[in-house]
C-alpha cells in the first residue's frame, strides 16, 4: 500500500477544503454574521492539516493501484465532511458534532436530508445565510467531485487520474471526454460552472433573490437539495419553479453530451440511449403523476396547470435525486400525494439519473443494461443454444459488464436492507404523540440516503430529526457509500483491504 | 413448437385434477355438505377435458425441448388454478370468479394470501368443510407440485422429465437424487406424504381435532398457510404451534438431505451449507425477535416463554414462506409486532426456504450465491488481476451460474417492483373509515405474493379483500410466478415464444 501518496493527496484535499471554506468566511464578514469566527477556524485547522500532509509526507512514488485510489476517495470524502461540519458546531448553529456531521455527508453526497427542522433553517436564513451558503456549497462541490476539482485546478499533477476519476465520477463507465484525464476534469467543471451560471441568472430574471438563487443553484447542479427556507421551493414563483425543474432534469443528464453539443457534434449527442432512456421515463412519468394529481383534486394543484407544474417538479425532483420539494408548506408535505404518485416516486428514487450526471441513484444507464441482462437470460432461458449479445449505445456490452453490473446491484440491495433494518432499532424521539416511524418511514429514508435523495415519506418528510445517533451515523456512511457508488467506502472498511496475506 | 405433446399432458394434468378433486367430494358427501354437487360437477368437467386432451391429441413425438417444458408446466398451473376454482363458485362459497382464481392461484403457489374475511372462513368452517378442505389440499399438491405427482404416478411415462422437473421444483438448481427422473419423482413424493403423516399424527396427539390436523398439516407440508379459523393458529395450544413451527421449517428444508438421511449418509447431509445458513439465520432472527418481542411487552407475549414461542413461530412461518399467524385474534394482526420485528420479518420474506424444498422465497442458496457473488466483486475490484473461484456446497459455481442468479435477482426484483406499482391504482374498497391502503400494505402485499407468503402488514393483515378485480388478476399471476419462479409464466406470456422468427 502506498501510504504516502494517499496521505499526501489528503493533504492537498484538506488545502483545497480550505481554500473552499473562505468564501463562506468572506460572506459571513461581509454580511457580519457571527459564524465568521467559525468558519475562519475551520479554514485554518484544514489548512494546517493540509500543509503538514502535504509537505511532510512527500510521496517516493507517485505510482498508485485500484486499491490506493479508492482508498483515497472514501478518505478524502470522509475528511471534507468531519472537517467540512466544524463550522456548524463550533458557531453552536447545530451544536451536536453527529448532526453536523449528518448534514455535511448529506451535503457533499448531494443528498440534502436534513436534521434541522423547518423552523430552525427559518431562523437561520434570518440570521446564519453565511453558514446557509456553506452547506448548499457542499452540495455544489460535491456534484461533481472534490478529487475531480483537485485534478483539474492542481498545476503540474501527475497522470494519476483515472483511477480516482473513476471511483469518484458516478456510473458503470465513465469516458474519458479528451485523453488526459486532467483536461476532461477541466473540461467537465468550466461545464459545471457554466451551467450553474446560466442557472443563478436564469432565478434572479424570474425574481428571485440574489442569494436564493446561488444556494439554489448549488442545490441543484449537484443535484443536492438542501433549501434555505422551510417550504423548499414552495415559496417561489411558478417561474422559478420551472427553472429549477428544467435544470434538475438538465443536472442529471451526462456531462459528456454537453461536450459533444458544444463541439457540434449533435448527431453523435443525440444518439445517446441512455439520454433518450432518461427523457422517456420522466415524460411518462409525469403524465402519470399530472393525471394522478388532478384526479385526486389537492387544492394546492387542483388547476390543470397547477398539476402538471407541481407533478414535473416532483418527478424531476426524485429522478435527478435533487429532493427538492414543491408543495406549499399549508398542505403539508409530500405524504398529502396521493398513493400511486408517491409509489411511482419512490420507484424513481432507485433509477437517479444519467452516469456521468452529478445525479445518484443506480443511474438510468445501470438500470438500462439491468433490463437488457435480463432480457438476454430470458431468451437465453427460451433459446439455450442462441446466445445474443447486448448491445448498449451502440456498443456491445461485456458478459463481465453485464454481470458486473448485477452483481452491483446486488450489493446495492443489500446495503440498501442493511441501513433499512438497522434504522428500524431506533424508535425515533421528539415527535408529536400519535405519529412514529414506520415500515414506510424507514425504507423511504434508507432508500431516499442511499440514492442520495433527501426526502423520505412518513414522519421523516419534515427531516430526519426524531433519528438517534446511532441511527444518523448508518445514515451517514450510507449517504457517502451511495455517492461514491458503494466499492471505496465499503472497501476502506473492509480488514482485508489492509492485512497482508 | 410440439403442440400435441403440449396439449396432451395438460390432459393429464386435467384427469389428475379430477381424481384428485374426488377426495372433497368423497368428503362433501360423508359430511352430507351442499358443495358436494360443485365438486362433482367440476370432477366432470376436469375429466372431460382430459380424455378429450388426452386421447384426441396424441403425440407424434415425445420430443421436448426447454421451451416447452416452461409452456407445459406455465399452462399445467394455470389450468389447474382456473378450474381447481370452480367448485368455490358454482358452490357459491365464492361466487365471484376471480376471487374464486385468485384463492386457487394462492393455493397451488402455496402463497396462502385469502380473499375471505375472518368471519367467513369461521362460517365455513361450520358449514362446508369439505371446501376448506379442498383449499387446503391444494397447497399440498402445489408444494412439491403437480406435475411432479404426474410423473411419479403416471405408469410408462416417458423420461421427459428433466426439463418439466427443473422448471417445477423450486431452487437455482435441481439436482435429480437418483439418475431416472420418475424415480426422483417418487422418491420426493414418498417423503413428502410421510413427513405430512407424521404432522397430522402429531397435531392430533397434542390435541388438535383430526380435520383441523389434516387441513394444517397440509397447509405446513406446502408452506402455503390457509388457515381454517379467522385466528388461523392462535386458537389452539402451545404444543400445536410448536408443532407447526417445527414443521414449517423442516418442509423448508431440500428434501434431497432427507433422502440422504435415510440413506444414512449422514456426512453428505450434514455437510450442506444451504442448511447450516437456513439454520443460522432462523437462529439469530427468532433471538432478535424474542428480544424485541419481550422487551415491547404486549399483552400475548408478556412471559419469556410466549414471547420465545411466538417469535421462533412467526420467524419460521414467514421464512418458511407458510404465513400461519400465531396472534391472538384479541391482541390484533401482525402490525402489533413491533417495528424492528416487523421489519426484520420483512427481509426473511425475501429469503425464503431451500432450495429442493416446498418454500418459496428466493430461496436461500440463491441468497448465498449472490452473497458469494458480490464478495467476489468486491474482491475483483481490490485485486483486479486476482479472480478467485466462488464456491458453493463444495463446487465451484460456474460463472455463468453466478450470473445466472445475480440476472434473476435483477428480473425479480423488476416483477416486484412491477406488482407494487400496478397496485397502487387501486385506491381500495371495502375498508373501515380511516382505514386505506398505504405504500406499506402495497409493497408487502406485492413481496408476499411474489415469494408466496401470504400475510402482508397494514390493512391487507386481515387479507386481500380490499383490493378490486385488476389487482386480484395482478396477484394472482405474481403468485403463479413467484412459485414457477418466473420463466415459464413470463415467457409463456411473450410473444416472441410464439412468434416464429
Amino acid at each position: 500500500m502506498n501510504y504516502r501518496v494517499i496521505f499526501n493527496t489528503i493533504g492537498k484535499i484538506a488545502i483545497v477544503l480550505a481554500l473552499l471554506l473562505t468564501i463562506p468566511t468572506i460572506l459571513a464578514a461581509c454580511l457580519a454574521e457571527s459564524s465568521w469566527w467559525a468558519l475562519l477556524t475551520t479554514v485554518g485547522i484544514s489548512l494546517v492539516i493540509g500543509v503538514v500532509l502535504t509537505f511532510a509526507v512527500r510521496p517516493r512514488t507517485k505510482a498508485i493501484f485500484s486499491r490506493e485510489g479508492l482508498i483515497i476517495v472514501a478518505l478524502s470524502w470522509i475528511y471534507v465532511s468531519a472537517i467540512g461540519a466544524l463550522p456548524f458546531v463550533i458557531s453552536g448553529a447545530i451544536p451536536n458534532y453527529i448532526d453536523a456531521f449528518f448534514e455535511t455527508c448529506s451535503g457533499f453526497s448531494t443528498t440534502g436530508a436534513t436534521i434541522l427542522t423547518g423552523d430552525r433553517i427559518d431562523s437561520l436564513y434570518d440570521t446564519d445565510k453565511a453558514l446557509l451558503f456553506w452547506r448548499s456549497f457542499t452540495h455544489w462541490i460535491g456534484g461533481m467531485g472534490v478529487i475531480v476539482f483537485l485534478m483539474a485546478f492542481e498545476s503540474g499533477s501527475s497522470n494519476r487520474g483515472m483511477h480516482v476519476l473513476r471511483a469518484e465520477m458516478p456510473g458503470p463507465s465513465v469516458d474519458k471526454i479528451v485523453p488526459r484525464a486532467r483536461s476532461t476534469a477541466q473540461i467537465l467543471y468550466l461545464l459545471y460552472i457554466g451551467f450553474t451560471a446560466v442557472q443563478i441568472i436564469a432565478l434572479v430574471i424570474a425574481g428571485m433573490p440574489l442569494y436564493d438563487s446561488f444556494v439554489h443553484a448549488f442545490g441543484t447542479a449537484g443535484t443536492g437539495g438542501f433549501g434555505v427556507r422551510s417550504d423548499s421551493i414552495a415559496g417561489y414563483n411558478a417561474a422559478c419553479q420551472w427553472i429549477i425543474a428544467i435544470f434538475m432534469i438538465l443536472f442529471g443528464i451526462n456531462f459528456n453530451l454537453y461536450y459533444l453539443w458544444i463541439l457540434r457534434k449533435f448527431k453523435a449527442a443525440f444518439k445517446s440511449q441512455e439520454l433518450w432512456i432518461f427523457i422517456g421515463i420522466i415524460t411518462i412519468s409525469s403524465a402519470a403523476v399530472s393525471v394522478d394529481l388532478a384526479l385526486a383534486q389537492l387544492p394546492f394543484a387542483s388547476s390543470v396547470g397547477d398539476a402538471v407544474r407541481h407533478s414535473v417538479f416532483q418527478v424531476a425532483s426524485f429522478i435527478s435525486t435533487t429532493g427538492y420539494s414543491s408543495i406549499p408548506a399549508s398542505a403539508g408535505d409530500i405524504n398529502v400525494f396521493p398513493l400511486f404518485s408517491k409509489s411511482l416516486l419512490f420507484l424513481l428514487m432507485f433509477i437517479g439519473g444519467c452516469a456521468g450526471s452529478t445525479g445518484g441513484g443506480l443511474k438510468v444507464s445501470r438500470v438500462a443494461i439491468l433490463s437488457l441482462a435480463v432480457r438476454k437470460e430470458l431468451r437465453r432461458v427460451l433459446h439455450p443454444r442462441n446466445a445474443n449479445a447486448v448491445k448498449f449505445e451502440g456498443k456491445t456490452v461485456s458478459d463481465e459488464a453485464l454481470s458486473g453490473t448485477a452483481r452491483y446491484f446486488g450489493l446495492y440491495m443489500l446495503i440498501l436492507a442493511a441501513t433499512f433494518i438497522l434504522l428500524c432499532l431506533d424508535p425515533g424521539h421528539g415527535l408529536e404523540a400519535g405519529s412514529s416511524l414506520t415500515l414506510e418511514a424507514n425504507i423511504t429514508a434508507a432508500v431516499s440516503c442511499v440514492n442520495n435523495i433527501g426526502p423520505a415519506y412518513g414522519v421523516v418528510a419534515s427531516g430526519y430529526y426524531m433519528y438517534n445517533w446511532f441511527s444518523k451515523l448508518i445514515l451517514s456512511f450510507a449517504m457517502l457509500i451511495g455517492r461514491l457508488e458503494i466499492y471505496p467506502i465499503l472497501l476502506t472498511f473492509a480488514p482485508s483491504t489492509w492485512i497482508k496475506r
